[in-house]
């Protein structure tokens, strides 16, 4: 613990001066190589370590809490030696924190360096703050204050940082500042150049306290097993009907695990919860007249980094020296979903940050290392598969590392079960082959590269044998603006072996982790069943499921029973092709990879998910309503495969009423029963509604809140859907780890064992073969609007039972017996289908399905009685 | 810190239970969650994490020093519990070690486990010890003990060890234990397994103490400046007329230092310092009935120990209490030669382990990991590109990881500059492609698991579409023991894009440190040239320079007069093509990457190595000698291109010695004045000889000592040497940064600008134009036997004046003054040349080299001086 510089830090909790600190771990990390004989005055070594390869002076920026609420600078800038500081790309340093002050201690960082940012390299020299505030990647500080303006001051995020202090309440704006600083050197913070949407930020210690998990773990519950509940933290809570302590946040969630529990949920993907800008975008809707939230968070802005307005230490306003306990609360979350069997899956968000494209704030990577992070053309343009400005050069040995470090943290220090992967085939594409031909010995790719490089001088060396070549090269008198990419591999292409999801896929501590696709993006590429899983390590949203159900249940033309009867199956045709056909392998063949053999497992299914309509809308809108979005209606996705019932939107009308409780149930009836792993989004199980608006992603408000008052008063939809769960739990046979063969499952159609799958067929049966688990099942679904009278497989023993049938009322659209349907009622209402069913037929109306359940038939059970 | 069972370690300073741990980081470390109020007792928690893919079962193994030392097993065997001690193939735990104890503590792992050995695949289900103990990869532990026999009880070595208790002293054996175990429970150590040749052992916890490092740090040297000396750090000092301190040490080395300084070297190579078993052949040299040592210790145990019995604490016999201490002296001795501005290279052995084939022990990664860390054919057969028995699977993800994290570890922890990596090519290679079809699920890789697979039963699903099938598939019924291979990529093939050598060539820590490949390996794979070097970051040893040098200067007929200038211009035929030809691409061309532009520093130019002939050998003998190792003479390289002047080792024969004297000094000359970086090895300084032995690695005696008193009386050569090291030094223009072209080097023969590329050419000499820094160069080498007269360039201004002259006794074969040559005495000597040199001639003998410096004329200093 040499210390080479008094740092003047004393009043804020800072012992003594600079340490060389140490290159590894990445990050803020607390020390123990002084062990038990350091800190007899109960100080704590911290050491700090961050990459940035365009660095040539780095400055530690230290914060006191107080400062940070009144929005001032730091209270320190520590110049890091070069020499002392940096090993390779990496600067490190430590710090020695004196006992109790680490709660009011924060850091950015701030680096001065060229060729980070969009023609950089064109601009190298130039090194005016007016040309580096016009490429927000290239942060010069220019020590030489005083030319052309003052020095662009960003303060850097630590991409490391495990908690993030910025605004002390949800969506409230910072003091606006005036633009250009005040005291004339330059921005004091990122209110000052971005406004008040950006509240000054900067990176938390990490805590010194144990947190006790009670012996928690990960669930490791079977894929097969799950049923997965999307959910939004803040909206899951926020509405005043919910009636936790701490609406809208971790614990909020917590409060109201008991419902999950109870619904039969075993899993919730939570939104994303990596910290974010809500009040990013700074803009009033016109629409509306309130301001645009980013209220969904897909604009990550901390990576390691819980939320913070998601804990109830901040969320509810309070005290940004209090950001380092939200930490504890989303532990508290994990181990409370743990305690009653529910795991917690992340939405993760590494296609793309929050500092957008070139006209983005530089909160972090930018700044940091702008080529690394980012995908970037020559001369610096964006590359843009996210549809979100940037794109993560997620194939980057660094950035991969990265990525990798963070799914660790999760899971090694969250207890985290899994992560859904946003728009993850942006994960499989080739990082950024451009170079630049800056380095006289730099080695050349590709073919352009070769022609680019002109004659090497005369080689005046010996000719015998012609090996001894004495040659000039010096391409840096070529111009340093010359940049080629590896033609066989560019930027962006979609690799067959992509090294980031080969290492996430094989790596030791997230083998057990639950890793599931968005398997594609915004330009176009769709991996759905193509996903490199390598060996069935990943799942995937299943969005052909999501379409052929919809399709089926809303009754269209087209081939639809049959695929209707593949996403049953769990969608064989998508991840189980027994020989691989044309178009079945992923990437190149080079790996020699394809897309089978996996298991239903592999398929996520699901009707709705937070993008698109929920499924109320789905039964009542048959086009998007947008317009409170502020963009005429243009964004969101446009085919919504939705059929209104009769009428647009709201209606008195009672038969269109009626019609769409039957398709909710007959939607819900299809998730449950279907082979691979049911995820149905938060509201839905009551048929919440946002109106028709399939993009919500702007609103922080009712149309984005789980209403509680609705969803006691619509008990019926949400006693079937967690009758429909019950019955998946107590039935192995619909949750199968292989697909079902010809002894395990039948096809029906009007007559057993005659299935119709041409294009105007409406009418979908099957029956399976139980265990000892399981009961033997007869399922039918009728998407058309006429009744059809089906004959029923003939059992060798027992009798067919009905259960379920969408077509009646609730609750006797369920008939099992609880608090809203005694059990006198259960049996009269089946004793009116027994007539049907002893003649071994049942009546499915239209836009209707049954389940049906093998039980010992009367005579049988009143022998076994005996 | 929740403890779960009490462990009844109390008594060896363990407090508490166990912990959970983390899984990462993997290794051991002491854990500071629980922050300065943690410990009042002074306690550390202790964190332990080791990856197993094979485990069922996983016992921590606590010994104590006692027992250690005593060769008892272990005080306690802890179970973990799979459930809360492990993260997806990551066991983990926490201990509590009261103050001042962990010194009196160590560890290993047992595990129990199926699939992790050769033949695993066929015998799993057996699990009978016998069974196992045949394929020592298989660690049962069988819980009901006593069928067939008592159960292998292999320790194992964490990977992540930072130091290693076994012996105590250089050398000795352990005590005799009857095999077959004591007390009935099986082996209680290794030793007990495979004999007094494996003492048993243990790893060390981590220290405590902070090491100060007074601000050292890794010096940054520029590659073409380096002068490198490989050095054997037991054998530089071992040899009695070393007259150090600590003999044969870490702090032996230290202690000579400012021999080395005063020689001019400013880099070490160090031959094996990771830990290794001296004595692991366990057999008596027929040739001299002494054990055959693994002297120079190619054979790693411990990737992350520094071997134990080069530090002072143990080498000269003690206490394995100290055995953490290991680490402390290895530190002082990077800081002493940082000091001195001395860089440190690391010779690391990657490509093999000390666990050797399926004969060997089972030390750590067999058990552990057998198919992940090493490369295994279906049936568990070692691949042995190593020539050493096994393979490790370098580009396997979890290996590769290992791997990265042991050379950031040497540099963030240790300060070391740089590594040489031992038969480099085979880190190139692919890692076992081989798949065991043993998951119904498991998807396939290559053409052969698709012929492999039958028809997947038949598909009773709806035929419309062709899209629902749902089908059997269950290859477990086709048997275990069927594996198919990656045919595209084979295991083992060399691969354009290797994972392991692109994450080392782009890791950021990495980013300044030397890396330097032996660019071949024992399969025939080489690489020199043409080495995956991304972008120019590694050098390689040059083994063509050896040979091309070798050849000129022996006076060989063939092409080597031009490639001798190419060996002087620093390779460009190798490292420098300006265009790509044919072969100049490595691994495939997928990647885009051809072997140059690279520039002189790539070339690591070496006459002589460890490996092979001394430099006195090479003139002394023209066969090898290599009896004493106790192979018929059989090991070591069969061409050697070596010369013995007349008459074959030893001889009084004046002529023949004259000869080799000179010779020895034209090779030091090509050596020193070629670009590139220059390596020599430890004694050919003084003319070491080993009697013609080219391969000594298992002797532990004098043919391997440094020889001080030798070194003493061979002074003129070692002035030879020390003058060589010091004209490059003064003369940046024989290490340029890039290569020459004809405004720089010109090239001469008997006439100036004449050169004579021949294939019977015996001369080659050239010119080099100074600049400020550097006086211009007429260097000539004449390896005819006939003297030549050779016409000098005309120079401008100033004459050519005589510096070194191979033909003439030393110390008059290099004309500077110093303590063995008088200023008179130089001025003398210079002006028996001046005759020649005013008429523009000068006379290089047979067998000679020269060396002229531009210097001012008389007249033109006289003209100054007014």
């Amino acid at each position: 613990r040499a210390s080479t510089q008094p740092l003047g830090l004393e009043n804020h909790g800072v012992v003594g001066g600079l340490g060389r600190g140490s290159a590894s771990p990445l990050g803020p990390s607390w020390v123990t190589s002084g062990g038990p004989s350091r800190g007899d005055g109960g100080e704590s070594l911290l050491n700090l370590a961050v990459f940035s390869d365009v660095a040539t002076r780095l400055l530690l920026c230290v914060f006191t809490k107080d400062g940070l609420e009144g929005d001032q600078g730091p209270v320190a800038e520590i110049e890091l030696d070069p020499k002392k500081n940096r090993t390779g790309h990496v600067w490190h340093c430590s710090l020695c924190v004196a006992a109790g002050r680490h709660k009011d201690l924060f850091y950015t960082y701030r680096v001065a360096g060229v060729g980070s940012g969009p023609g950089a390299a064109a601009a190298s020299g130039a090194g005016s703050s007016e040309v580096a505030e016009q490429r927000p990647g290239v942060i010069f500080n220019n020590a030489e204050e005083g030319e052309g303006g003052p020095p662009v001051r960003d303060f850097l995020l630590d991409p490391y940082a495990v908690a993030i202090a910025s605004r002390a309440r949800w969506g409230h704006l910072a003091p606006e500042v005036p633009r250009g600083g005040g005291d004339g050197r330059g921005y004091s913070s990122i209110t000052d150049r971005f406004g008040p949407c950006w509240a000054q930020h900067a990176c938390c210690l990490p805590s010194l306290e144990d947190f006790d998990w009670e012996g928690d773990r990960p669930l490791n519950l079977k894929m097969e097993d799950l049923v997965i509940y999307e959910l939004h933290v803040r909206g899951f809570t926020q509405h005043p009907s919910s009636g936790v302590e701490h609406p809208g946040t971790y614990l909020g969630l917590t409060e109201k695990l008991d419902y999950l529990k109870d619904l039969g949920v075993n899993c919730v993907e939570l939104m994303p919860v990596n910290e974010f800008n809500e009040l990013e975008y700074y803009e009033v809707s016109p629409a509306n007249g309130v301001y645009r939230y980013n209220v969904w968070g897909y604009s990550t802005v901390g990576f390691f980094a819980p939320m913070a307005r998601y804990a109830a230490c901040l969320g509810e306003g309070g005290d940004l020296g209090r950001t380092a306990e939200v930490v504890r609360e989303f532990k508290e979350m994990v181990k409370a979903c743990h305690q009653r069997g529910i795991e917690v899956v992340l939405d993760v968000v590494f296609n793309h940050t929050a500092e957008g494209n070139h006209q983005g704030p530089c909160l972090s990577f930018r700044g940091l290392g702008n080529r690394v992070y980012y995908m970037l053309a020559p001369q610096g343009e964006y590359y843009n598969y996210s549809g979100c400005g940037n794109t993560v050069n997620c194939n980057h040995p660094v950035t991969r590392e990265f990525i990798l470090d963070c799914l660790r943290y999760w899971v090694v220090e969250m207890h985290v079960d899994g992560f859904r992967f946003d728009l993850a085939s942006i994960l499989s594409r080739n990082h950024s082959s451009w170079i630049q031909e800056d380095h006289p010995l730099s080695s050349s790719v590709g073919s352009a590269a070769r022609e680019a490089r002109g004659p090497s001088g005369s080689a005046t060396a010996p000719q015998a044998g012609g090996v001894a070549g004495a040659m000039a090269a010096n391409p840096v008198a070529q111009g340093l603006d010359e940049y080629v990419h590896d033609e066989d591999q560019p930027t962006g292409k979609p690799l067959g072996d992509p090294p980031l999801l080969r290492a996430i896929s094989t790596d030791p501590i997230l083998k057990d982790t639950k890793l599931i696709a968005e398997a594609w993006d915004c330009d176009g590429l769709n991996q759905v069943g193509s996903f490199p899983h390598y060996g069935g390590r990943w799942s995937e949203w299943n969005g052909i499921f999501r379409d052929n159900v919809r399709n089926f249940i809303k009754g269209s033309d087209g081939p639809w029973a049959g695929t209707f009867a593949g996403a049953i199956c769990g969608s064989p045709d998508v991840y189980g092709n027994p020989e691989p056909g044309e178009g079945d392998w992923w990437g190149n063949n080079d790996g020699g990879m394809w897309r089978g053999t996996r298991g239903p497992s592999a398929s996520v299914n699901f009707v709705t998910a937070h993008d698109g309509f929920t499924l109320a809308d789905l039964v009542s809108y048959n086009s998007k309503h947008n317009e409170p979005n502020g963009e005429q209606n243009n964004d969101g996705e446009q085919h919504n495969n939705s059929w209104n019932c009769g009428q647009e939107g709201k209606t008195e009308e009672k038969s269109v009423i009626k019609l769409r409780h039957k398709q909710l149930r007959n939607f819900a009836t299809a998730l449950f029963v279907s082979q691979g792993v049911p995820m149905l989004v938060m509201g839905d199980e009551y048929g919440h509604s946002k109106g028709g608006n399939n993009n919500t992603y702007c609103h922080d408000g009712d149309i984005n809140y789980f209403q509680w008052n609705v969803c006691e008063r619509q008990k019926g939809l949400v006693r079937f859907f967690k009758k429909l769960i019950r019955l998946r739990k107590n039935n192995p046979s619909l949750r199968q780890s292989a697909y079902m063969d010809g002894s395990r499952i039948q096809w029906h159609g009007e007559k057993p064992g005659e299935p119709d799958w041409t294009d105007t067929s409406r009418f979908v049966a099957f029956s399976i073969k139980g265990d000892v688990e399981s009961n033997d099942l007869y399922i039918a679904f009728n998407s058309g609007h006429s009744q059809v009278v089906a004959e029923l497989p003939i059992l060798e023993s027992g009798c067919w039972d009905a259960t379920v049938d969408t077509s009646k009322p609730a609750p006797y659209d369920f008939l099992e017996s609880d608090d809203m349907l005694g059990e006198v009622e259960v049996m009269v209402a089946k004793e009116q289908c027994r007539a049907y069913l002893d003649d071994g037929f049942y009546p499915i109306g239209p836009y209707s399905c049954v389940i049906l359940k093998r039980v010992l038939s009367k005579d049988e059970s009143s022998e076994l009685e005996d």
